[in-house]
């Protein structure tokens, strides 16, 4: 198998290209997930991962030898197969392959996963071919997608990539949720922000992000927790609460503006309610912490001024909004250290969540950094952290200081929402959660 | 601070825009990185992280205070300066600013870093303010451009991002460089190279790749290592090693003629002999291991066949190449265990490495995965490995084996060679070297 079974001068297509190959010979390279015959013709369901193709072939249109490679056909073997496009609106992707030849790569063992159901401990052991089925095909593409939407409208808004690093000297919110490691000869832990580096990197390029993995070694078992996820943190030198707040929403307009045209299919297919995500326009509708506690007490829950919103408070606000909602002036003490106060009221601060509609909650955290070296030390005192662990990050307020603002969002949950999916485990194509690591 | 000194309705500009505004009243936001005066007139450079910009002010073009406040500015401090724009050949970007007012956000106490020759160690403590000078904005605005090459090449190609994952059960080639950490009630990797959940990936959707950080614990100290790195790493299946090296060639052609055309005043200022780079176009030149041990041998080295090239090796080779230079069919033995056998001599292996030219060696690695069930298990017998930690590798084999082949390219040794840069350490933002862990 070093080499294919038919090497010619056909044109190895895309099935997702097949539309500009109508009447052609072509050849197509993939799985099989479907095939029946009635006696005098075959037909094949191909998978190449740029999408489905129906495949028929007549008695006489293939050899003996082709004929009787195609009958022995299980699901998941892989083939070589060679033939014309015709459209016909019947089949999926609306072509169908009149085959000319077909021929074995591999032919599969019992496949172990059929359209019965099967427990989730059974997929997620199986997650190495889980990714073969059509929802996680669907899943995974939009993933893609909104990876590539994030990125574009950040480079287009003039931010300059500049990674943060994943080893970290130091724990910036406590270590109990960090993963540990020895590095030669000290300790190094595992980000879970990139933020602090960000900073770094706006007061020298203006406006930054970092795009990567992100770990927290919570014992959570709730379906909006991974113990490794990805997020993309922007930093925004010069610019206030307010700017952010306006640039969450244009990155959320765009992002899910994107899916809808390029993965309509997939939503379709998924079948996510697409009319709500139209309804994914400026404004936004923002809310004040002060008033969100309000509508706690008002739906009856036992909330208190002070505390930070849980995953059930954010479900109840965020299921009354149609579009994503901002939650903003948390109180400091439920946010970090680096929170700018709001002049207005000190015991609150500069603070911004962004809440995903229908229940799905906190998708983007952010706010706006402390600006001054005196506050910033006293507050590293405040939490018990160590001054001299801040010395480079405090160096950022003792050499040209200025307001900068900044966020995160998690690319999970940003997708579990946009896609419809009950639980972030479908989110990544190798989820990592409390006690799960493999495959 | 939490807001900025001007508050008015002149528009916010960013420097690299400024063309757009000549003759215009703007507001631009910076930092100092000269100062001067001649009594009469002050003239300001600002740098906004999108550019420098000369700003001139004479004695009646601004209040008294603000002439004050000129006046006192140090290096790196902050401010809010409006003006108008005109063109001027002799001012850095080619525009000037005649300042009508200047606000100091923050005075910037005395500035560590001066234009004289600072020692790597004091340079590479003060990374977060070093990212300010002009040579590492230079080449982190390079690396984004990279970056963006890399995945704007792989999505039009029709390959689609899927994030391998950084935590793994177990070691694929031997736990020595491994960083190991305590994943809740077992142990935990992470990562070297996420190919063998791209194997998986590719198999379900035809043509996939993953980028992200990689982690490699060696105790080396050179100029091409990094404890900390950025991979890309395509899979394609029923590609082979042919196939690979095509796409690597285009890959490579593509990205440098991106950074020559989007980053060429960030090349000459980093005085890169662009030239060089002009001449990377396909076909590159390529050669067979046993003909890279007799050039080696040409030359004098003492290389045994059967060993793999190390650093002088591939720096002898790719110093005689003007482009990237294939070297293809490494013995079996110096490659990992799931390399496919060559056809033609089971000794050697379907694999190839991308040397880049002038002497910088290795940037890619890649070839053929082994598709057969059989061998594969024979192989982790020879290699020592545990089956039981491969069963869902050896899956991929069992359903729908095909041949596949793929590569990683290192974002870090690819920038070093495009920008001309004797060291890793400037390819990245915070480098986490041997005993470098800060900030």
């Amino acid at each position: 198998m070093s080499s294919l079974p038919i090497a010619g001068t056909t044109p190895w297509i895309r099935i997702a290209d097949a539309r500009d190959h109508l009447g052609g010979a072509v050849e197509v390279r993939g799985w099989v997930t479907h095939h029946r015959s009635s006696g005098k013709v075959q037909f094949l369901v191909l998978r190449d991962g740029s999408g489905l193709m129906q495949c028929v072939a007549g008695l006489k249109d293939v050899s003996t030898d082709d004929w009787e490679a195609a009958a022995r056909l299980t699901q998941e073997s892989s083939v070589v197969v060679r033939g014309t496009l015709r459209a016909d609106t019947r089949a999926p992707g609306g072509v169908e392959m009149g085959l000319q030849a077909v021929r074995i790569v591999a032919l599969a063992e019992p496949y172990p996963i059929s359209p019965k159901e099967h427990g989730t401990d059974f997929l997620m052991d199986h997650r190495h071919l889980w990714l073969r089925s059509t929802r996680q095909q669907a899943i995974l593409r939009i993933r893609a997608e909104v990876v590539g939407a994030f990125r574009d409208f950040m480079d287009r808004e003039g931010f300059l990539l500049v990674d943060s690093p994943i080893f970290t000297p130091s724990a910036c919110e406590g270590t109990s949720t960090l993963f540990e490691t020895t590095y030669f000869d000290q300790k190094a832990y595992l980000t879970q922000s990139g933020q602090l580096y960000q900073e770094a990197a706006a007061l020298a390029f203006g406006r930054t992000y970092c795009f990567g993995p992100a770990f927290r070694a919570e014992k959570s078992k709730t379906r909006r927790h991974l113990i490794e996820f990805w997020m993309m943190e922007p930093e925004w030198a010069f610019a206030t609460l307010e700017d952010v707040i306006a640039l969450e929403e244009r990155l959320l307009v765009y992002t899910v503006g994107r899916a809808l045209e390029a993965r309509a299919e997939e939503l379709k297919s998924l079948e996510r309610d697409t009319t709500k995500l139209a309804r994914v326009k400026a404004p936004f509708a923002r809310m004040h912490y002060d008033e969100a506690v309000a509508r706690l007490h008002a739906a009856g829950l036992p909330f208190e001024w002070g505390s930070d919103l849980g995953g059930t408070d954010e479900t109840v606000l965020s299921e009354q909004s149609e579009t994503p909602l901002f939650v903003t002036h948390y109180p400091a003490a439920v946010k970090p250290f680096y929170m700018e106060p709001d002049p207005a009221d000190e015991r609150l601060s500069l603070s911004c969540d962004c809440l995903a509609p229908e229940g799905y909650g906190e998708i983007i955290g952010g706010g706006q950094r402390m600006a001054s070296l005196e506050l910033l030390e006293r507050r590293i005192d405040e939490h018990g952290l160590p001054q001299e662990a801040f010395e480079w990050y405090k160096d950022l307020r003792r050499y040209g200081s200025a307001p900068h603002a900044g966020f995160g969002i998690g690319v999970e949950r940003t997708l579990a929402w946009i896609a419809g999916l009950d639980h972030v485990r479908e989110t990544i194509p190798f989820p990592r959660m409390l006690y799960r690591l493999r495959p």
